[in-house]
């Protein structure tokens, strides 16, 4: 059978897989990578979760663990998930709340509820890799979301119809986004959903790096203020809040959620059972149990980490950058983005790096639905020592400096 | 927001999810219930699968074990499988093997490259309500699968053309079905791959029961078959192998495979990435060491259980049923299926059953594309105790009794 030809049939523009085969390449031990996206696997809670493990196996739970399970996902975990939302504005009950594969998983289900194809998707330019991969998926157009801009609902509608289909959701990550490390404004915050409620179409509120806040006054999360114009009603509101514990406890167990409207839950909970049923049960109550125990110090203790790092490669940065290059100040997460003067070209910029220098980063190009940002590039410090960053941002600034000499000459 | 009215834009046949709904109605304490198509908990190999996590987590794999992993799956369990997999004739590598979160995955992913609204896919009547669930996202036709019958390839080839799309594959259950507990004959499964070669399209064979032979002679699976037309190389072949180890060591940690020609991988593999970046990785790490150590010894123990509960089954309904009523005498799996006389309506049935009998089972209908099979039901023997079976079996035998005295008058 000709699968190549088949499989030629069907849409499939994934630029992400391309994108991680060149980070399977930068593997290699001599180089000081910052491409990398991850958590340092030095900082998972191992004891905890060591003990969790051998708790929820022992004695009748067992039983349960090990068993199917209800799509929802499980009943306390979800219930801890609502105290923590409760914390941050976010209203709910566990109706509220579904338990998905990562929070990747529910872009993958919002693609397959919402997007049609020629159906238009809000982002911005850059955005997160991998919600672009689970979005083409569904074959959508994409147009640019530009907070606290000018732009008006009715251009983006036309935009939309001229496509050949209807705008379907905005999506964004406000704290600490990846690519750009950046955080929405309240102001950018309460724009977008003015903009929502003018095109009626949801928001997809990534939270990805929600609780990696390491400076800077926090701002309610969209869902939050979505709640607040609604009279307090989650379920009347428009945004869907995606969650993870993939940052912040350990991502190989593969556990997130989303919290949402009602309506939308009960939708998604119908998706994830004809999709995959549930997610594993036994990692769901080993997540609630060390959520449970050690959630608050094991945040703080990231927290002091990646702050470190953050501000180690921020001193680096200005003492080896030369004047024309500009980058991000990020108040949290893992990423910084640099800004090349116009005409450079990140991705050439990697293979000299990789070649000559022995440092890797990503390239910005990939992040942007329409395929400009060549002179952009990210930089993630949750992985990298200290002395990592020295070296690495040291030498970068070189390649930078002599990229820069020889396309002036 | 109006979320009912823009789900109500989405086409949402979502079938499995009311049944499921009844199902729950009928976890009350005091009912027999042959409903549940779930492994019995007690055989877990909870010992193992305990040490296992442990050991996953002792030392420098938990870094691993908890990290991001790769979305094709953990290398050595993939290869576990490769062994597995040629034991059972069907030689392959580890690039022909992805790993997903339990084979229900796998069908969603299939929908995704295969149908586009109005694509046909052929399915027996009765099939598997998970995969009716899992196709239905994406639109599709229905049309029936008949092995053996003389229906020929352009009959098939015209009414997909009526529906408007073409048809993409045949899906199957060719050992010990669920609803049915039937085995596809080999000549049935070498007629499969007639008509899958006349049409070109791909076969899926869920093969999730296929460890669970209690007698009989064995058939090769539809891959192996197929592999043997194609002078051994799997890669020529159309046959998608999706396996389980739900139904083996315990679904809680949502871990199957499928085994295909390595271009249909590398597509899924994508498909993967995009839609949930990987199953869980220490759950990948903990059923490859399980596996590994006592799937043999499990894989026993299920047998002996679950063969004499079928055979306590079996028994019971030639004591308890009055003549006219018809069921199948499956070689392994989970399940008989019961065909009442014409006329008689499951779903009418149990109603009266759990009113009146305290006793469950699935009406046959639910598992029926096309809506028929009224007079049908599905019996679970794999969590019922000798005692439940007597008991529900005669019960259930006084129902269909006084109904079929009740409907002659």
């Amino acid at each position: 059978m000709d699968w190549e030809q088949v499989f030629a049939t069907r849409a499939g523009r994934m630029k992400a897989s391309e994108i991680r085969e060149l980070l399977k390449l930068l593997e290699q031990p001599d180089i000081i990578s910052f491409a990398g996206g991850i958590p340092d696997a030095a900082l998972f809670p191992k004891a905890a979760v060591t003990e969790a493990y051998a708790r929820v196996l022992d004695g009748d739970q067992a039983a349960t663990a090990l068993q199917y399970s209800v799509s929802e996902g499980y009943r306390p975990l979800r219930e801890w998930i609502v105290g923590e939302m409760r914390a941050l504005g976010i209203g709910c009950r566990a109706e509220n709340v579904l338990i998905t594969s990562g929070s990747q998983q529910v872009l993958d289900y919002l693609g397959k509820i919402f997007l049609s194809p020629k159906d238009t998707a809000l982002v911005t330019w850059p955005t997160y890799l991998g919600a672009l991969g689970a979005f083409n998926a569904y074959e959508p157009t994409y147009d640019r979301l530009t907070p606290l801009s000018n732009r008006e609902a009715g251009s983006y509608r036309e935009a939309a119809e001229k496509a050949g289909g209807r705008i379907k959701f905005a999506y964004c990550v406000p704290e600490f986004s990846n690519p750009t490390g950046e955080t929405m404004t309240r102001a950018a915050r309460e724009w977008l959903l003015d903009l929502a409620s003018e095109l009626d179409i949801a928001v997809v509120e990534d939270a990805a790096y929600q609780a990696l806040r390491y400076d800077g006054e926090s701002v309610p999360p969209v869902l939050a203020l979505d709640i607040a114009r609604n009279g307090g009603d989650i379920d009347k509101t428009r945004t869907l809040y995606c969650g993870s514990f993939s940052k912040t406890l350990a991502p190989g167990l593969r556990v997130g959620w989303v919290v949402a409207a009602e309506p939308v839950i009960r939708k998604l909970v119908l998706v994830k059972q004809a999709a995959d049923l549930h997610s594993s049960t036994i990692n769901q109550m080993v997540i609630g149990d060390v959520a449970a125990s050690v959630f608050e110090a094991q945040v703080k203790r990231i927290r002091e980490t990646y702050s470190a790092r953050r501000d180690r490669m921020l001193s680096a940065l200005d003492k080896a950058m030369p004047a024309g290059v500009e980058w991000s100040r990020p108040e949290g997460g893992m990423f910084v983005w640099m800004t090349l003067p116009k005409g450079m070209d990140g991705a050439a910029l990697l293979a000299r790096a990789i070649r000559d220098y022995r440092i890797a980063f990503v390239p910005g190009k990939a992040f942007h639905a329409d395929g400009s940002g060549e002179n952009t590039l990210r930089l993630s410090f949750s992985c990298a020592s200290f002395q990592m960053i020295d070296e690495g941002i040291s030498r970068l600034g070189d390649l930078v400096r002599r990229e820069m000499v020889s396309s002036a000459a």
